[in-house]
């Protein structure tokens, strides 16, 4: 069976023929995110059938449409509530392209979600039933699969896993509240506790590296990747932070896997290998379960379509 | 159809036949839990029968045998791996139980999750779809119901709620590891914090009552309702313990309704009132979402047949 997955961004569509966990072929357009929705929204149709063209598919052919938004999308009915990049504002986007494409069963779910499922099913999760994915970019995001479909809660208002709390009373987060993961283990914090190091220890390699380049999510691994007593420390506190809330999904989910994604992942085995130990050590019950694995994700930009198109395969 | 439910816990063996959730009949038999796994689960098999007989009911009438049971359950092959209370090691309950009642289909899950599936379908859940039962007696249990099915991970390790963090390097819990839920949130520790609070205020209402009565998971309500201020406060910082596990929950399972169990839910609306008003308060994206209800649980001893009966039901 062949289904469509599509990825919906703030500046450009992307669109791909999906069978079996691969891309036949994609193609991107860019959209014109402040026109009203209906234009939005023929655009994308319109790539839809520019893409089935260069792919010689049929528009028969295709068994459904599953599509990744971002904003909040209910994913029950392919309403998106509201959505900051893309003027959707209560947009029946899932009737909008199945009436347009003449192709009828349309999924819709938030972007996040898409790519958490793509990246467990057929990336770095490697088929697992249940997997936790969590990035760590300007904010934290969770995509979170059990037993092979993505847990989104009641009308979809879940999985909003940067904002547990792991540090009571603790450092105030972007939502205004405080002791969120996301504001210990996003990037941002991370830059934030960089910075802090430094102030605190201007004498550190770590900041005169900093006085030269900058501080941006790779600093603190450059400089402990030399040997900087301060950058070692300042890491070690971050794997700790980010470790927490991976042992708290854990002892939660027990998924088989733990998928990293974000632009700190890009660190690698220097993010990847501590935090695989600090969970190893701190879940509950390891002594008796299987080993929960901790890797980056591994598809980048192609999770996005094939979660979408998965979305068609879960059964609800 | 009817069912069999049957409620395993350290002394005695409760067997109820269900129809649509409601209990025909019921029966409790002592258990030996001490004796060989055979005696034990043929003892069980014993009070299959008779309280089949009991109810007038037919063995073929019966579709399946739903069974709750402490410790550390597979909920996939029915092997229960181990059990503190209950001789059971690696024993396969659902093949034996079959076996020797004739009826095929036996399903097996934890008993605390038994207890989740029961209050959510037929008690304070009122038949929601995704909830949250969180038990507050001397640890912290949780059971979790996601789209009408038990949570419970790879290899059923999953849901060990009481250990998620929620103040790093905090109080140290029961497992070993510090700032669990657990260690801030179970009746165990309210009696810590009240003890502390008297220590600390020896001329309060609270450390007088709490030296002529003891001190138990009661003494805090009672005086803060007598409106002593040493009470009001140390019960004002429990609830805010509370709250804030039961946030963490709410933002990763966005549930239609959260169920307090165990000892310290007996404290009624001075416990359930202000606990809803913390997680509206707190819930990410609450403007947006429709309100997440926290009730007491109200089926007691009834919960654990109830819900092993409905493992029956949940398609997998």
């Amino acid at each position: 069976m062949k289904y469509l997955g599509i990825d919906i961004g703030g500046m450009s569509v992307k669109c791909g023929v999906v069978e079996d966990g691969v891309i036949l072929h994609k193609k991107a357009a860019p959209i014109r995110p402040r026109e009203d929705a209906e234009v939005i929204v023929s655009d994308i149709a319109a790539l839809v059938f520019d893409t089935l063209e260069e792919c010689g598919t049929d528009r028969r052919e295709i068994a459904g449409i599953g599509v990744g938004c971002p904003g909040s999308v209910d994913d029950d009915t392919g309403f998106v509530r509201y959505c900051c990049n893309v003027n959707f504002v209560n947009t029946p986007l899932a009737e909008m392209l199945a009436e347009l494409t003449g192709i009828e069963s349309v999924r819709v779910s938030n972007d996040a979600n898409c790519a958490a499922l793509g990246e467990t099913l057929y990336g770095a999760g490697e088929g697992a039933r249940n997997s936790v994915l969590i990035t760590l970019g300007t904010g934290v995001g969770t995509g979170i699969v059990v037993n092979g479909r993505l847990l989104t809660g009641n009308r979809s208002a879940g999985a909003e896993g940067g904002h547990i709390t792991i540090a009571m009373d603790g450092e105030l987060c972007g939502c205004g509240k405080r002791g969120h993961y996301e504001a210990y283990a996003s990037a941002t914090a991370l830059m934030k506790q960089t910075k802090a190091a430094c102030e605190k220890h201007p004498n550190s390699g770590l900041a005169k590296y900093a006085a030269e380049n900058g501080i941006d999510g790779k600093t603190v691994f450059i400089c402990a990747k030399n040997g900087d007593k301060v950058a070692i420390e300042t890491l070690n506190h971050y794997i700790e932070y980010v470790g927490c809330g991976l042992v708290t999904y854990a002892n939660i989910f027990y998924p088989e896997v733990i998928i990293i994604g974000g632009g700190v992942s890009n660190a690698g085995d220097a993010l990847i290998v501590p935090l695989e130990k600090y969970v190893t050590e701190n879940v509950f019950g390891a002594q008796y379960n299987p080993k929960i694995k901790v890797v980056a994700a591994t598809l980048k930009n192609d999770a996005g379509i094939l979660g979408a198109a998965a979305l068609c395969l879960d059964g609800r």
